[in-house]
């Protein structure tokens, strides 16, 4: 697990963050949420605010004094206890790209994505130490009935991987499944009222809406004390203002009243501020990332959060609207990847293989994302400043003009005493050209293709596993699969 | 001018600063540094310090007291006065990539820059108006006699732009002649000698070393009161130990002593802290570029200039090591970019074009990174906080569910409401393919193309030119070419 001891980079001002709150205050208690849900609409009466319709207007001061029950520090439980995933204040968790309904394998152009896709995806995320979970769904398995294919993809996670798993949160029956394995491959009911065994994303339909879908999926989660992101998801332009302050409003808002809602459900349940701001691009109404609004969005999301005391999501690691894996998508990625850090997010989604938008996931760009992962995990890993750090001998050793490749303090520290990138490479331009000059790209590729070599099959009992596939089996049927 | 308005991002301690300074006191008191040049050696002794042999050992007490007198704001003039160029606290200066021997048209492989290309870069910068300064050399201009080859890149920078120029600042040959011909575009001795007219950058032949050639560039440019930028260059486990903070201290050493003798040489002169350090790749013996020790090396030096309270050059703008303009090209830069935007350097170098390792001036990369640093620009440009920008009524108006694309908030802002990228793209899949897929290098040489096309000669008196030209005419026999 990652701990981020950097200091945090914070440029909003106290002002700033007060307009924010004005702004939320005033769309929660003047316009209001629609919650789409009967039992949600209930409760929040029960809890004496005014419902109107669908329409839902809260008091802001109820508002903060119900999240006041989400817990700061959690453990999200693994089959494999090594794996357990510490939610907490300094620490970052990061989740594989989610959700691609098409995969580029680098070799064909992009295609609709399959289960065996979604197996190479989640070799890849077991064989990647940086990577803390590959959520869900790591890929859209089209080739799969629709109803049923989150059993497909639940019992591949647990084949390939020993991680911490994602619930499948897009419908009731799909996190049921989700929970129902966790149970079984942690260790049964009891287990996962002590400690999360899955976690879930619920989006606002923003604006402003939560709908009944999500709201379904949201009350069984809370329920059950699972962990709920909860997640507007605003393109500023198509699902709030075209105005920075105005979407931070809008998404402090609704995350507040998704966390307020699951903690009147259960309170102490895991629940975590999510956050996924960026802009339409006017031109071509397709919509932006990695642009210096969404850059914004992230380092203000973690100032809001830590004002309201829980841990949040930022949007992604690796967002881009990039349709190939070039210098567009690198820049886009680290753009959105950097600023988490700077603002320290306790969960990043999408750290690996997004592209297009988040329509593809791209091996070659699992890999450069990794490469990106790695190298900003060791950027935000503080340096010992110290007299011996200061390694006044090695100037002594060297004197005036030398060089210090064969000091005696360089022979001693040269294999780790920088960064080494596996896919970024210094090579001149003869040696480069002798390997045929391949780029950043292609790279990448090979390294995936590495990656998928080294994968080991993660231990898993034999009895476990019947109990899964068998549970799958049944389900799937019962599902009309 | 761009004057950076975001806070900075200071992750260093106090702690760790007084580390650094003791570092850097014991470096230039107990070690001392060579000084290859006897008017040099001269006046230290005579401001007091201890000479032996080459060697001059420093009281630190003494380098902090002298370079107080380094101005902290000053005016870099351009024969156009609409480009001056403001140093200054919260200003950032853009220069573009500088010393390549080669270059990189994206149609040739890489070759031997001339002075064609050099005009070629100098048009594209003139085109940019994020661009403050092309520096000196914009490239290596092979095809030109080494010895007068700067009298025709200096007279192609009054011919293709009328932006603020650099110096020769690689003999003495070549300070004189461009102090000569700056104080023809500008006016003569006298307005030289209230604002500088050419800035030189000073290197430090790291460890603890300035040669001959340098310190005579050096004090041309001190006694003339133009801009010396001394930087250090060190790389790590080459020019410096293998541990940021030793070489921090080493910069910081070099660096004061080098400010240091241009104050004693004339008060006053405007002098800025250089920084250009990374790290060597243990495994190649290649340098590394856009690495994480690099990024906490910017954010340390604007940290440790502020403490001296002097200006302050981040090593460049897009750095890197990546032989091809692709994914790892595009990251190491912004790896290097970012930081320099966080730490508010207040001139940046090599903003454009560099390619591996600073060997190459890449064509499509001067386009891609300009995109770069008109986003960089945008993201740090501080957003309007207040209850206008929270956009109330663009929610009354959308409601609950619907969608901003019509809202009138939106039309009345659409055009200017986001960073609009140029190369960068949102095109979806099927529009993307029927333009044949163009990756963003290729997409980044169309807009090269484009920046060439739009070339418009600035104003230039044909006396004055006319007079450059005779000039050069007459210095390029003198010299003996």
């Amino acid at each position: 697990m990652f701990v981020n001891r950097t200091p945090r980079f914070e440029p909003l001002s106290e002002d700033a963050l007060d307009t924010i709150d004005r702004g939320w205050k005033r769309l929660v208690s003047e316009l209001g949420i629609t919650f789409m849900h009967e039992p949600s609409l209930e409760l929040f009466k029960r809890e004496g605010q005014r419902v109107e319709g669908e329409v839902v207007f809260f008091d802001p001061d109820w508002l903060l004094e119900r999240i006041k029950t989400t817990p700061t520090e959690f453990t999200l439980l693994s089959r494999n206890p090594e794996k357990n995933v510490q939610f907490g204040k300094d620490n970052m968790v990061f989740c594989t790209g989610q959700s691609m309904p098409f995969v580029d394998d680098g070799v064909t152009p992009r295609r609709d994505g399959t289960l065996a896709d979604a197996v190479k995806l989640l070799r890849a995320a077991q064989m990647t130490p940086e990577i803390d979970t590959p959520g869900y769904p790591i890929i859209e398995c089209n080739d799969k009935p629709l109803d049923s294919r989150h059993l497909d993809l639940q019992l591949a996670m647990y084949e390939n991987t020993d991680l911490a798993v994602g619930a499948a949160q897009i419908h009731v029956n799909g996190v049921i499944d989700s929970i129902a394995m966790a149970q079984l491959a942690l260790g049964g009911f009891d287990v996962l009222e002590q400690n999360p065994g899955v976690f879930g994303t619920i989006n606002a339909n923003s604006p402003l809406v939560f709908d009944t879908r999500m709201l379904e999926s949201l009350w069984l989660l809370a329920e059950r004390n699972q962990i709920v992101n909860i997640t507007p998801f605003i393109l500023m332009g198509a699902m709030g203002p075209v105005s920075l302050p105005a979407a931070l409003a809008q998404q402090t808002a609704e995350s507040l009243a998704g966390i307020a809602l699951v903690q009147a459900i259960r309170p102490g349940c895991p629940a975590i501020m999510g956050s996924f701001v960026s802009n339409t691009d006017m031109k071509s109404g397709s919509p932006g990332f990695g642009g210096p609004e969404a850059a914004l969005g992230i380092l203000a999301t973690g100032q809001i959060a830590r004002r309201h005391n829980v841990l949040w999501r930022a949007g992604g690691g690796g967002l881009n609207a990039s349709p190939a894996v070039d210098g567009q998508s690198a820049f886009e990625s680290l753009n959105t990847m950097l600023p988490s850090f700077l603002a320290g997010a306790n969960l990043q989604l999408h750290c690996t293989g997004w592209l297009e938008g988040g329509l593809v996931h791209s091996f070659s760009k699992v890999a450069m994302d990794t490469e990106m992962l790695r190298q900003m995990i060791a950027q935000f890993t503080p340096v010992e400043f110290s007299d011996d750090t200061l390694a006044f001998g090695a100037h002594e050793e060297v004197g005036h003009g030398g060089h210090f490749f064969g000091a005696a303090h360089t022979l001693e520290r040269f294999r780790d005493c920088f960064y080494r990138p596996e896919v970024w490479t210094t090579d001149n331009y003869s040696a480069w050209t002798k390997k045929e000059r391949p780029d950043a790209t292609k790279r990448a590729l090979a390294k995936w293709d590495e990656l998928q070599e080294s994968w080991e099959a993660p231990e898993l009992d034999p009895d476990l596993h019947a109990e899964l596939k068998a549970y799958t089996d049944r389900r799937r049927i019962e599902l009309g699969d």
